[in-house]
């Protein structure tokens, strides 16, 4: 498919024979089939008619022949940046694919993220095997350890050498993704041998060509808890506000879901819609007509939201390289106090952040199945010798995306779209606030 | 688009401008572009390099032109069948939807199903809004109340006539949407201007053409929790056995996510797929092996499966028309115990069935988003004049599924495809079980 | 005391100084205090004024003097009859207390119950240590697995000396205890030092002496939801009844607590309480006349509830000795279908019996602590020599009751008490149901 | 009973027969009994045998004779303080009970708490009835609205009177019980018959003589998924902690039970124990031992701990009278962090405030039970002419407790008591922190 930015490197070809029994599944997954990355038919007649092809991914999923003989085949995984519900159902998925389906004995863990790439690092890899995996998917966080940063990659690099790694499975966001890429840059220039194999984690649901992300529909679930308590708090006193700031740096999935799903919030702000607080139409002025008219209000903040009014002039960055934020909740909880104070209308706000308890959770059902599936074809793709990719979600198929295409950009809400006219509707608050 | 199977009936032309506001969405759903049915580029190419249009089915949407005067139009509400997740959560949805986005103040529920639409029925017709509605979404069952089987198709449409109504929107599963049209090609042959439009109401996702069904992740939430129960039931004793049977007439989707998602199953009986108790191979000798080896184990069944093995002779049907199923759950356990005690072997075998536990539960944040999705578009549908038709999710698009493409079909688990293939390996349970 | 029935035997006098160190607890408990089994003072005023000591129960908790030289016993843990919620936190309770607090390094579970302690066991000990349990708490079912009925008594007191045991724990309820006791005159008449201290375990709250029993709490919690389900199902469809058969042989607790806490319930069946199925005030009559009033309806009714209805003549006894019950919830379920189908008024009735979710379900917070107290408490008691006891809960605080002040009773509910009272304003219910 | 500091006081001689009939309640409760404040047989007889009566408390329930006239009198519920699981409950128990049990149908609550009892109150009584409160138990906050301090107390007296008000019932803490006394005695000079009757809400279960208020289990079964929360952010990470800040101003109950049940809790800081930060054998030389050996650790401190080392010079005082709190949490959070940054050891805190999820939460199934069991028990006492007393709850009864025998005074964990001791073996911590 030539210049495809959706095409996906290998180590080489694949010749070895799957060691799946043909009784258990007859097909295995095509090499040359691509699911359309755009699937509505005006567009595609376009494509055809002009005699190119459609941009399509590769389809996830047991190859027939595949490069890693499983026996001698050791394998690496490692979790990076903040904690997401299914972490831990992802790696045993990963473990109980290559054990049980392909027959790998040797699979270790990476302690602490990156970091445990390190030269220096004084922490020991970790076994795994079923035994000790079995059970992990019904607990939060994650038994590897993560951290934020990485050590320099040609480091990085010497370590999976020096422990002889021929697969390394990395779970993280964007940041992870580059480091990723980086790591297989590097692998690649010493001509080894190594496939660099990503499975995104994201509980914002911010990398792009993943439709759902694991732990996205558990964490919703557990933000709705606190959407709950802060109408009850604002309810519970007369003008009272519920004030929650939710996870979300670049887009506002989380903020969106929990609105739509839960029918209480008065006012959601995302990343991708600016808003301003002051003026005629500004939050502030809003919030008062609110409090007037009904005497209680709720408003959800993801966390990236209103970044132009509350950033510090001098961004810093944490060690994944994200910069750090102002903090949008501490902003808008002083910033409305002094607005109501100023004009002498007493109000009783109440602020929630919940965000640990929600990211260190355990998964929901849907998401210990979508984990399971995301790990079962890491395995697939790494052990055919596909490298320099994460597994995708798109139209309810797992594919194969090269790191290439998502390093960088973010997955957002459209605010032309369906999700942002619903938020609009339910929670009445209007299209463009104050600006 | 000529003979597509999934083309949509339509009322008559749409020239009323739609009530939304501009500033509110900038971009209406485009009524000529349809999604591809099959989005895999192999088959596209095929169909477009002989000069064929691919299937595609119509996006579900905004239409910038409607058919009914919003003020004008009165709609009713009908929820048919068993309880399901989420009914009451698109009863809002269809309420908040045409009351805020479209102005109509005349909608009515339908009470107790099809059933309320007879001639003589006694209770009242209940009047829907915003009011009424704005919680319900968090109970579980339905405010109006369901019921099986439904009067003759002309007592019905007398009665949708006598009541003035222009809209019914029908909530149910396959037998519900072939009523609704019957009831369509009844208003049809009296040249009438009603639209029908349904919303698929399924616990065990398998209406075609709905990837995913309301309340289907909620049923699978709370069925994990027996395979939970029945875990720690069979490990509590020495040779136990916990049997859960689960629903699931045609499709063990609910069985197999269930499956999947504990790790805890060490059978999974499916309708799609047929199995043997006795000889070698079969279910109770491999359940003999598996005691031996670790002296408990757990068998989830959907109820559909094995019913060449259990069902009665003269196979009964239910109101709804469907064939009384012979109840698997309790002949595998009477058959088990059976077999055990002629072999000598003392067991414990305990029996869940959380049916009506499932089904009567509230919808979880991610169902009650589908609902509200479900119900918007099915209300964008029916002021647009579309009618015979059902709101279908395909590629994570909501879309619109003539009744006539679903009726008498179901979605089905691929024998071969990764869903199974994925059971075998959680279970470690042979691809054919004595068959 | 003298012959107080309360009073607790001892293996001897206690003269070894208790590991626990003053810094830590300033105060051990009083070996001569009680606390009044009644403490109204009209009462105790009788008592004292005749020179009498009224009854009341030794004071559970830490003794300055221990019997048993912790590093040179060896303890053992046996957990008998049916899954309760907190078996395993009460096991990891006595592992952790002898472990940390005594310094004992030998403690064993007995697998399956008192078959485990059958001369021809093959299953082996199962070593506890602080590592193995640390987890547990969080787990419904038992680690050590369970059984009903027992060996021989003096096979047991063998396999006891056997594995030269100092202290059995048994973890169950009244057959348990009974059996405990006849474990511990065999242990006695020989002239042996092993004490037998009892934790009550009994999902029905029935145990004499013991108010709140762990596990009691989540069982209630789990039923409600099969009660919010029945009460879902019975609204969702004309004339329908929710019939939910919860445990309780000998006492209506669960039932109870259920119908008073969900307030959804109309008729409350307990084992304290008879009633009538036909004639006039009978319960098919009263049920009649809510159908045509309000059209649905919700019945608990408890497992031991009409026996006197439903019960076979020639009653078996299962293992554990307790009688077979005739299964009132089927008894019911054909009763009022037979009832209904006769007089020609259709219902649609849904029948939930949510046993084995509800006791192999994990505890929640309140009755992990309380595992934690009966634990703590039981280790105190078997240290300090104390023997042919169990651990009560009265006034809200742990006590010593000997095994032969309970063996053979039940606590139940009053029917001139307040609960019943309430039971009676909750359901609108009469008082006495046909009799 | 004489000078008994728990003796209550009446309106008048309760002359009118009880509506409650016979058959439902074969024994009314006895004016004249009274139960043992402290049951302990050695105490109790040391009092007798002196010829005086141990004190104890008046025991609820209804009574045979009642003081107020069902259908002439008229009742108010009002709601003061901050939320706590089960408000909802408790105004649904006073409703249903007034009701159903004694036919008064004149309810109304005041809005807003004590507020809205000022002469200018905006807001209109709210009416109360069966069909408004049924389904509310199931809800957090509270439908009446709440507030801190109070107008004048002649101001909330004129109100009364204008509305003609026989029976105040008012929810809250000490602050609450304060101004219902000061109510009472404001009502009493004026020679008045209105009845005061305080049902005690605490979060913190730190009102004197209510063993367990309503709402705190609740609150411990919220507060301690923040504790797994928090454990699953410190492991995963190197030198992770997790700082959770739980409610307790003056008693650490629930951060105690939090940290009992859930064995997870490293450092449990309360109220109770002073603790030191710096110095030997101080928490922070404490956490970095327990870091440099574990490498994770988590601390649970109430946000009344250390309130010696983080209050400011010139406390303030909220609405409610209560001393404005230094914030315990951030002030850890801070002084941690220096403290590793300046020995050069790298950290990673995860700081949790889950308070207002927890407190604006619904109560579980036991709170339900016992939000009624205080409901039904204050109307009992008010119909009889009890006042300025609220409802106690002491071994396991239902008592009356006068206003004036718990104002200004705290239920108290015991340093020197089992649960303080337990805390010490479960976290490991030494029974003094740097002090």
């Amino acid at each position: 498919m030539g210049n495809n930015r959706f095409e996906i490197e290998s180590l080489g070809s694949a010749s070895i024979d799957n060691t799946i029994r043909k009784e258990d599944l007859p097909r295995f997954t095509s090499e040359s089939d691509r699911i359309a990355f755009d699937p509505h038919l005006e567009g595609l007649k376009k494509y055809f008619s002009s005699g190119e092809t459609p941009e399509g991914f590769e389809i996830a999923g047991p190859r027939q022949k595949i490069f890693f003989s499983p026996t001698r085949t050791k394998v690496a995984v490692v979790t990076c940046g903040g904690l997401c519900p299914g972490l831990n159902a992802v790696i045993r998925g990963i473990v109980m694919e290559l054990w049980h389906r392909y027959g790998c004995r040797n699979i270790v863990g990476i302690p602490f993220g990156y970091q445990g790439l390190s030269a220096g690092a004084e922490t020991e890899l970790i076994e795994l095997t079923p035994e000790r995996v079995k059970n992990i998917h019904e607990e939060g966080g994650t038994i590897l350890g993560s951290s934020r940063g990485s050590p320099p990659v040609s480091e990085m690099v010497d370590v999976l050498e020096k422990y002889n790694i021929n697969i390394l499975f990395t779970l993280g966001g964007d940041g992870t993704m580059r480091g990723a890429n980086e790591i297989w840059q590097e692998i690649k220039k010493r001509g080894h041998k190594i496939a660099v194999v990503g499975i995104p984690k994201t509980i914002d649901n911010d990398i792009l060509y993943v439709k759902r992300s694991f732990g996205f529909e558990s964490a919703v679930e557990r933000a709705s808890e606190a959407v709950y308590a802060a109408n009850a708090e604002s309810e519970g006193v007369m003008n009272g506000i519920g004030l929650v700031r939710l996870m979300g740096r670049d887009s506002g999935f989380i903020a969106a879901t929990v609105t739509l799903s839960t029918g209480r919030v008065n006012f959601c702000l995302i990343p991708e819609i600016k808003f301003r607080l002051d003026g005629p139409g500004g939050l502030l002025e809003l919030l008062k007509a609110r409090l007037e008219k009904r005497h209680h209000a709720v408003i959800v903040v993801a966390e990236g939201a209103g970044q132009d009014l509350c950033q510090h002039q001098n961004s810093e960055h944490d060690a994944s390289g994200n910069i750090k934020f102002g903090d949008v909740g501490h902003f808008l909880k002083e910033r409305i106090a002094c607005y109501f104070k100023e004009i002498g209308m007493p109000i009783s706000l109440k602020y929630i952040d919940p965000s640990y308890i929600i990211r260190a959770n355990p998964p929901n059902t849907a998401d210990k199945l979508l984990c399971a599936r995301f790990a079962q074809n890491a395995v697939h793709a790494a052990m055919a010798g596909k490298t320099a990719m994460l597994i995708g979600y798109w139209h309810g198929q797992m594919t194969h995306v090269p790191f290439s295409a998502v390093i960088g950009q973010k997955q957002k809400i459209n605010p032309s779209g369906e999700m942002y006219f619903n938020i609009i509707e339910t929670t009445g608050q209007p299209a463009k606030i104050g600006v």
